[in-house]
């Protein structure tokens, strides 16, 4: 899944590039440096997520005050599945391309494309590709969902296949939304006792921060990218641990942000091992969020999510990960379901593979 | 404890400041931003702790290189007993000014000062007060412990009265290794079901952080100030839990740095309420660290330390503390253990003024 | 000085913004925070000079790399007079737009547009515009630098007037190369006294920072806008402390960088206000470095360079700055000299403007 690239996604690129100058796009560029990286020099996914966030929002909410009306700051509602196609260095200058693809009443479609270019040898990468769905809220009143301005579609088939797009995420929504409801969040396990290697206990981990304003949109919630910045950052050390070695993020699968995380917050961020197969770990992360010092203080669910993260040997190759050792039925049970979620993944890919190459041969 | 400053204080800080242009001694400023500080403007104290540290390390690493042989980086050994005397805002510039003040045959005593500037109204204030002890260890080696130059003294009785506190922290730091070494670290609380509030268990809170190039030194290890900011973090983190309210630090208990943590680890920082008093909270923090990829992964008690927190109204006065609910012996064991060492804090505060004001009148 | 655009300036940018798409430019993006301002909004000019930097440094080592020899890196060496022409605020998107325009055998000419656009209403204004010139040095061996490709220019004009631009630039480097290492820095003055308000000494001010690894190039060598941000931090606390009000950067006078700083370095930086004139500040500053560690451990003068501050009532308009009580000859002296520059660069910016209305209505 990683640093292979089909020679026929060049071209789609290409195009994008170019539209990156109209106003439905923009494109930020950043050198990567020590602090966006781990030691063997590996850019962290959390980074390269929270400059896709970030280019995202900048799009849609300009484009959402396109309008008379209340001035709005386009929120994130859901990331879809995304994959990291080859692994960022320290001194290379990423990209990221956003451009809108697709507006309903209330939201907008943004797709994303991240190359990473090596200024030394002039060589450039497609690293990531990403589709967003922002929601437009009034700054005057943030409870409020504001319209999206329609954008002009080139081929009346792109506006068709966009709304299949829309309708798809829309129903996923909807249905997780009912599970985080109707779901108590399951309290991720103790760390009560010094466990055995390799178990789900010994590599789970938490981290707590404290929301600052530098992580927060002008409506003072925080910024999508941010929370995905710290998810990825727990599941990585989850990943080291259970592996010991040098691991990279390869994909993350579809995101819903159901419930916003306001400044001043705390918010906790538990990830665990679910499943492993032969070279890629699946790590559940959940972000729980309590307000410290207004009235309502309950703890509640923001986010969850799967990340698949690879362990890398020094020449920067996949390796074995070693498998879990389970304890009890309720692991056996997460790990199955987990296993039925990689090979969906693996499906997905192949099949994406083979319309692209039949896409390239017609 | 915290913004009364007695005007005697006021002499012995300008001839610090003095000396602060001599070749033993250094000033850090820089302006307060809105990352620095919590949602109500009030600057962390974490980050008053990790100036102070890196301007101690300056100075005792520039001191520790003017002679011949290995070139050395000083690490810190620890931090005496230090209060925050007045509370810094954002948009306030704060000065550390670090003064070497006794020397031995392998350790520096450094003490700081930092003066926050109002730099609108002209108003400054001192904010804190602190003595560090370093060791300069080799560049070439790090196992190798670097001879430090001597000092002068302006006259006999200040290196007499330098040899009583070398000496008086030696044995501390002999103790409380010897203590280390031997009790195998208790566990903190797990975090396993939803608590009642204001129990122990409630306002328990940890994080992980993975140690990156920008939290270590030219050894690659991390710096003790970021360290004692990781320290803070949690421990205000505890304190808001518990009482809901603003919350600054107050004062932080001598800490003893035993063992070095390299980069590339991860560490996990545990603060716990140990006792409360009308007006303050006690929290106990862990650090405890563990290398994520090399062959010696066991993690590691690093260091541990008392934090005390003040609550504070809309006016930043301090106000009164809920009391804990305690559950079981263990925690009653150790709030008797608080209380003491409460009561020695504000024993020792009265007989400093009282020297204080002796000494003015006389 | 500030927030007046000639309304035929925009066509330029255009040109420019077609130009980024080629190889010899490049388009950093960026939305403004919290940390890049200061607490009524305002973004730090250090950020945008920092941003400017970076673009720059991108475009450059880019394009030397682009032929076969050793891999290089490019080290600022001189940044031309730059205006600070809109001031940007928190939440504006910063799109920096930089393009090659002149090579010699061993330096390149970079321009650079900066664009400051509010998403919420759509409004775009030029924030600033700069010059900065690059030499590209080995990565294998840091003292041998490395000839540069040349460019194509559109026509024969163009390059004739980048030849002009470089003499100019290179008589000047040499020229203010032999003053910096004829003449034996004046120290600044102590600050050991109380200072009356609105002399020299009560606003002086200085910091110092220690190098560290997000500070630097893949040489290890300070970024130059690293440096640059740093001056300007000093710059407007010396301003804030001058007039109380609100301040902001207005300009730079050219900044020469004859000698690196290497990672490790501390460097000391401190400003002085030099002359007032009715509603602007000049502010001196130097950057003085000196190795922890190293042998060679003398303290030397890296850069310094005039900054030009405005005082801005709540309306963000220009106001009336204090005058400055001076004390002695020397600053006396100084501010003579600081009237001179002031009347220059009022003479050039009224030239300049003659130049473009008249080109307008050519």
């Amino acid at each position: 899944m990683l640093c292979i690239r089909p020679q026929n996604r060049r071209p789609k690129y290409e195009l994008d590039y170019k539209a990156a100058l109209s106003g439905q796009s923009v494109q930020l560029s950043r050198i990567m440096g020590p602090n966006d990286a781990n030691i063997v020099g590996n850019v962290h996914g959390g980074i390269i997520l929270k400059m896709i966030e970030e280019a995202g929002c900048i799009v849609s909410t300009r484009h959402c005050n396109t309008q008379n009306g209340d001035r709005c700051v386009a929120a994130l509602v859901r990331v879809e599945k995304t994959e990291f196609l080859s692994p960022v260095f320290i001194g290379e200058v990423t990209h990221v391309t956003a451009e809108i693809t697709y507006t309903s009443k209330h939201s907008l479609e943004v797709q994303v494309h991240v190359m990473a270019e090596n200024i030394l040898t002039g060589a450039k990468k497609l690293a990531n590709k990403a589709a967003l769905w922002y929601v437009p809220f009034s700054l005057q009143n943030v409870e409020k969902i504001m319209d999206v301005p329609p954008i002009k579609y080139a081929a009346a088939e792109q506006e068709e296949e966009g709304k299949k797009r829309y309708e798809a995420q829309k129903l996923e929504r909807m249905e997780t939304k009912a599970r985080t409801e109707e779901v108590v969040p399951p309290l991720p396990d103790p760390e009560d006792h010094p466990k055995e290697r390799h178990t789900v206990g010994f590599s789970q981990s938490s981290l707590i921060h404290l929301v600052g304003p530098s992580d927060c949109t002008l409506h003072d919630y925080v910024q999508g990218g941010v929370t995905m910045k710290l998810m990825d950052e727990v599941a990585g050390i989850v990943a080291a641990r259970h592996c010991s070695t040098n691991i990279v993020t390869a994909s993350v699968d579809a995101i819903n942000f159901h419930r916003k995380i306001k400044k001043g917050c705390v918010v906790t961020v538990t990830g665990r091992l679910t499943f492993v197969s032969n070279k890629s770990m699946e790590i559940e992360v959940f972000v729980d969020a309590a307000s410290l010092v207004e009235a309502e203080k309950k703890k509640y669910r923001a986010v969850s999510a799967f990340f698949t993260f690879i362990s890398l040997d020094k020449y920067n190759r996949a390796q074995t990960v070693p498998p879990i050792k389970f304890d009890g039925e309720e692991e056996l049970r997460r790990a199955e379901e987990g296993e039925a979620r990689y090979l969906q993944r693996k499906e997905k890919r192949l099949a994406e593979r083979e319309r692209q190459s039949a896409a390239a041969q017609s």
